[in-house]
């Protein structure tokens, strides 16, 4: 199966010398015009953008979303939240069915007190059980009831959100809006119209589905890199993207995006060229991670090796095919690998290489690396 | 595709109570079972062990190795070599075609002095790179060269094995033997008995090759789990396996092992049961990785929840499909997941909870893990 066309077209950031490979660079002009870029697109529709934090998990690049205009900021763990708290950030959504006992309630409550916090909820059980967590607690968190948009993963029906609404009330916790993730978009560039449309109209009809039930509520919120672009707002108050950050492989096939906008590589060297046909990598799926969705073939892809495929990556090996008409690279050559997506890499990396016109100028802590929880 | 029958009869770690899920847990009567069990395996043939340290990743399980009667550690990059020397390490093999340059050829020097150290290599330049970033070192690694056996990944071939000799030879570095991966037992359970053999048949040819060119070495090294597992000792003196270490629902199919043995199991918690026919828990891809062979069904396996399928998995998510027979598990159970191939799962968790008697005693660090380079 032959790479896209659009991996062609890729332009990976620019390497700085003397990096012990593998390594995870970040072109940080790159970042700061993807940032921009969406804050200006959801500005021209009204739209709060709420970015997630999953993708660069870290304060540092959450100050930027923050000062270029994010209302707040997006998780998936309390850990992140914890981590964001920890940078200053003052408004955090964990945007997830949290299942708040022992130790998670007690952080759930500690979290409250320090930002203004919101959660998710998508189960009448869920939000009983938020309700024991926070008995008596200062400071309550608002809720947001998952509703699922066909993804089929988590998040209730609109014909029963009203049933969870009564549960959040009977937990005397404040109900704040309705959330989605129209994540079936990444089932493949022909989906994603379809999953923003999708996004669209289940949250208009938990709206419609809550206000006959009588619960006003003020955010709704969608979210997902592909649909964030393609939405319109209607009845969408807030987008959660998280990838558009950086960029990777897949966003770029998934949505034609300008593929000189892609600001994350993986710096990697050819440490074998023993067996014919191809060479080896140094970054393998400890690096790159093993995302790959069926629609896309190889596990990355290197701009420097046009038509090369990562056919297959162990934990420290990722093989390379090149293509006969290609010259093989040389033992010790250094390569920028795109990844197919950017979420796992940096969850794998203690530290990012950012640069500025190439050259790296810091090195920035992943702070919630390993906050699985 | 159904699931296996083997995985019917995997008998998960019992999980402790008042876990923050996800979190690893480890049953460390297992640990040492199966640590036992391999050493027994190679004495009674008289080959040498070697643990992969990519497993565990840490001091506290490789000290456990070598009081067994290991005979030094392998790893894969120079530092997990760092972190084992920092715990006590002495004898460690890099097996892996290390590039030494800049940064990893001073970080590879400081190293040979502080252990006994060697490191693979599997091509002329890459032979002569070592000898430059090691000229003038007072301590100096002894050399294995890679030989490949099938796995079609890194290594050389017999018939140009004399010529990298050669090239370690005018690099003036010791060549202490050849190693191979029978890699591609991983393949599937019927590729298994193989590739223990062609590890053999071509390390024996290997050696000739050498012995034809008046090379003596001293090491021959192959490894794996399951073709340590499976093959006989000649012309072998040392194996290095390491997934044996734990265990994975990969390791129970390949092989037939005893399904009581697998020692780590990832504890998730049900979070969803929003969206008919499933569930969802909170140990996603961040926790279970993605690794999933072509031969095996879903993203691990649930003893508790028998012919469930973890159809698949996002960051935070593992979507789980359940058959038509079973009792929904409730919101807020906690489910151990066995998964597919542990290396990368440990790989992504800062610790370790160690249970004795299904009781945790204490939590280990995962002290290698990012250490990608």
């Amino acid at each position: 199966m032959p790479l896209t066309d659009l991996d062609g077209s890729i332009v990976a950031p620019r390497l700085p010398h003397g990096l012990d490979t593998p390594e995870v660079v970040v072109d940080l002009d790159r970042v700061d015009a993807n940032i921009a870029r969406m804050q200006a697109l959801l500005d021209n529709r009204g739209v709060a953008l709420r970015p997630h934090a999953k993708t660069h998990k870290s304060p540092f690049f959450a100050r930027r979303q923050l000062a270029a205009g994010a209302v707040g900021m997006t998780v998936a763990v309390l850990g992140e939240a914890e981590v964001l708290a920890d940078g200053g950030a003052e408004d955090v959504f964990v945007a997830y069915p949290v299942w708040a006992v022992g130790e998670k309630a007690r952080r759930l409550r500690a979290l409250a007190g320090r930002v203004q916090l919101s959660v998710g909820v998508d189960s009448v059980e869920g939000a009983a059980q938020l309700g024991r967590a926070l008995a008596g607690a200062a400071d309550r968190p608002e809720v947001l009831i998952e509703v699922d948009s066909g993804e089929g993963r988590t998040g209730t029906s609109p014909d029963r959100v009203a049933e969870v609404a009564r549960a959040v009330a009977d937990a005397r916790l404040p109900l704040a809006g309705v959330f989605t993730h129209g994540g079936h978009a990444y089932r493949g560039p022909e989906r994603v119209s379809g999953a923003a449309r999708d996004e669209q109209s289940t949250l208009a009809a938990a709206l419609a589905a809550l206000d006959a039930a009588d619960f006003e509520v003020r955010v709704v919120s969608a979210g997902s890199t592909p649909t964030a672009v393609d939405a319109s707002a209607q009845p969408i108050t807030e987008e959660r993207p998280g990838t558009y950050v950086f960029g990777d492989r897949q966003q770029v096939n998934l949505r034609g995006s300008d593929p000189a906008t892609v600001a994350l590589a993986v710096a990697a060297t050819v440490v074998s060229t023993a067996v014919p046909g191809g060479c080896v990598l140094d970054a393998g799926a400890k690096a790159l991670a093993k995302d790959k969705p069926g629609w896309l073939d190889g596990h990355g892809v290197i701009p420097a090796l046009p038509g090369a495929t990562i056919t297959s990556v162990y934990d420290h090996h990722a093989v390379v095919s090149l293509p006969d008409d290609l010259p093989p690279p040389a033992v010790g050559d250094v390569v920028a690998v795109v990844p197919n997506h950017v979420c796992p890499v940096v969850n794998l990396t203690d530290e990012l290489v950012v640069t500025r016109d190439g050259a790296a100028v810091q090195r920035v802590p992943v702070a919630a690396r390993g906050r699985t929880s």
